[in-house]
């Protein structure tokens, strides 16, 4: 028999299904319109009104949250995000929010109306994968995310995020942080798939659920490498100033500076102008991803990458650190305790969240993970069982039961 | 006052101009079009009858040119190409054409209707800045390429050749080799911009243009370096399988290899999939264009390349050293000596021309190069002096009257 849970993914399988399996769904594109269109439709299945707020970020509501912040007990807030990097995987996002509508529909099922309102977000723009700020979408909301700068960003064909925004529906002049919508977030719980194997590797205890911790400290730079375009074949090689060196040292510096630190560091991203087989490039442009524990590490590798490169990394975001609301981590910890009372796992992640961005913000937020037997994610292969997932949205449903 | 050479210039100058100052003029694309058009216009107000080959290129012909071959003395073709690398400059191709048509026209001012008919040739895709072959419309002609191959070329959009040249209004079906075409050319004579400093560099001569000896040997190699697509926070470093390093090591290999040999070596163009900041690429595509006098040191590169690298580079295009008519180049030298009778500089070229590949094909061929004041080319920045233009011209003039 299928499970609401499964239903729900398989209405969500062909949305901007790649040809590599994986899934191209970006900001303000048709994709994007087309899973917004079915977060609605769930939604209003449900008998819950949905709202947008002013950074595009969609809420599906089950009771009043207004009456609720007046009564001074706001409501409690499930969710994730339905975008995706590019051939990213079907969980990063999705599950989260189809495991929210899932475990609304166990607690109902139970008989059991909540007694405070019970949100469910669908976050726009999380992964940043068109205009290259990740979750653009809570950052505009807090105003993590400056709305001029949000507008003006543009994606690989000159498109502004205000002109996408337009397209889609939404008065870019009014993006920026909405506190109306935050003051409705009593809490804030993002089921998400881990990604990473601590809950699978060697050392896991077996529970298929865990509870965050912490976000490492994380951000994005892009150095601009320039050089002569000159022709290939006719160039002496010490008349040439080739990026393409500069990239070939950006990459291998990236590499040995973070095995030197308790860091990561990725160049993912690279574009090159004019890209022809017989030209040198007059521009080579590389995207290094860096994180870490430690602020100070992670930003004395990116100074010594741009040291390798004789160019100055331009910082396109930065996150510190994120603790998650301890009490909060605590409480989920022993509400998803397993039957011998052993509470539920607590992680940390190297990948960066909307939950984290609501966290920084002063919101009491809280993560839980879903088992990922391989640890992969960004890719087709990202998977998780759907036993594991099912456990999920038990334990979604538990923790709506206690908080709400 | 403008002279007919420069009123062409300007006329070209506006189709396919990108944001940078180059052009992007790629082959069966609507630029190439309208440059097609604007040859068959040239040739037209000339009286001269335009034919298209069977692999596309454009011939004008002023005379008769099978009468010409049933009276055993087949015309004298002069001509080059229209299409640019990405962001490649104003002259590489279109001084060819435009100096071919400026120097029927000196000819015939002077009053010398030439005894032998003239053809102008436009050779499609020479830079094969689309599909990835170059020089593709000759070899097509000749037969270096195999119509089926050319036929199931893709470009970035997986637009394969076939269906590009049907949407141009050329029957794909009929590609081939054209016997007929080729009976026609008694011998070509290809006027094109140095690539290089020969003709301004500090060993130049002086003179505006040289005659050219040879082209070395070249080719082009593809290497798909597979990794594992991951999350770039959440991957520890020994877990990684990261193409983005092989990169690194391709683009080193190359440089360095090249530099311990008589030789060039270029990685000019990259894709990485699927490109997004935060992802561990699953597949970085790289090409390797490497070129010197000697086949056997080319290909050794290159298997160094691969060797480093870990993958078997996938051979794309190989072109032996050509060696051009040598009675031709002489006699050419001879027509176009100084004042003081100083034959015309003769010159080798590590660029790929259409008229290497006539040669190849048995065709008596010769090339002349007009002077480049910086040896750059397939750049925005590429020149050539007016002058030196008018020169080139005038050098085209002489030889049409001395073989025609």
């Amino acid at each position: 028999m299928t499970s609401p849970l499964e239903r729900m993914q398989a209405e969500l399988e062909p949305i901007g299904r790649a040809p590599s399996g994986g899934y191209r769904r970006f900001a303000w594109t048709a994709e994007d319109a087309a899973l917004r269109e079915w977060f609605t439709g769930q939604a209003r299945a449900r008998g819950m009104d949905v709202v947008r707020d002013r950074a595009g970020n969609l809420w599906a509501w089950s009771g009043d949250p207004d009456a609720a912040v007046a009564a001074g007990r706001p409501g409690l807030v499930l969710g994730s995000h339905l975008d995706s990097v590019p051939d990213g995987g079907a969980f990063d996002g999705p599950l989260g929010v189809v495991s929210a509508f899932a475990a609304l529909d166990a607690v109902r099922a139970a008989g059991a109306e909540p007694g405070r309102p019970i949100g469910i977000a669908c976050f726009g723009d999380e992964e940043g994968a068109r205009f290259g700020v990740a979750c653009a979408g809570s950052k505009l909301l807090t105003g993590a995310l400056d709305a001029d700068r949000a507008r003006g960003l543009a994606d690989a064909d000159g498109t502004t995020m205000a002109e996408a925004m337009a397209a889609g529906g939404l008065d870019p002049a009014g993006a920026g942080r909405d506190e109306e919508a935050l003051r409705r977030v009593g809490a804030f719980v993002e089921l998400h798939v881990e990604q990473g194997r601590l809950l699978s590797g060697p050392h896991a205890t077996g529970a298929p659920v865990g509870v965050a911790s912490s976000i490492v400290a994380h951000g994005r730079w892009r150095l601009d490498l320039h050089g002569r375009a000159d022709h290939a074949g006719t160039t002496r090689l010490p008349d040439r100033d080739d990026p393409m060196l500069a990239l070939a040292t950006v990459i291998t510096a990236a590499r040995t500076a973070a095995e030197r630190r308790d860091a990561v560091a990725t160049v993912g991203k690279v574009l090159v102008h004019p890209n022809g087989v017989n030209a040198i490039p007059s521009l080579v442009t590389a995207w290094l991803d860096a994180r870490g524990p430690v602020p100070g590490v992670v930003r004395e590798l990116v100074a010594e990458v741009g040291e390798a490169a004789g160019t100055a990394p331009v910082e396109e975001s930065w996150i510190p650190p994120t603790v998650f609301d301890e009490d909060l981590r605590d409480r989920l910890a022993q509400v998803l305790a397993g039957p011998d009372g052993v509470p539920a796992p607590v992680l940390p992640t190297g990948a960066g969240h909307d939950a984290g961005i609501l966290a920084a913000a002063g919101v009491p937020t809280a993560m839980l993970f879903v088992r990922n037997p391989t640890g992969v994610s960004h890719s087709p292969a990202e998977h998780a069982e759907p036993e594991d997932c099912a456990a999920g949205v038990a334990a979604l449903a538990r923790v709506v039961q206690a908080l709400a």
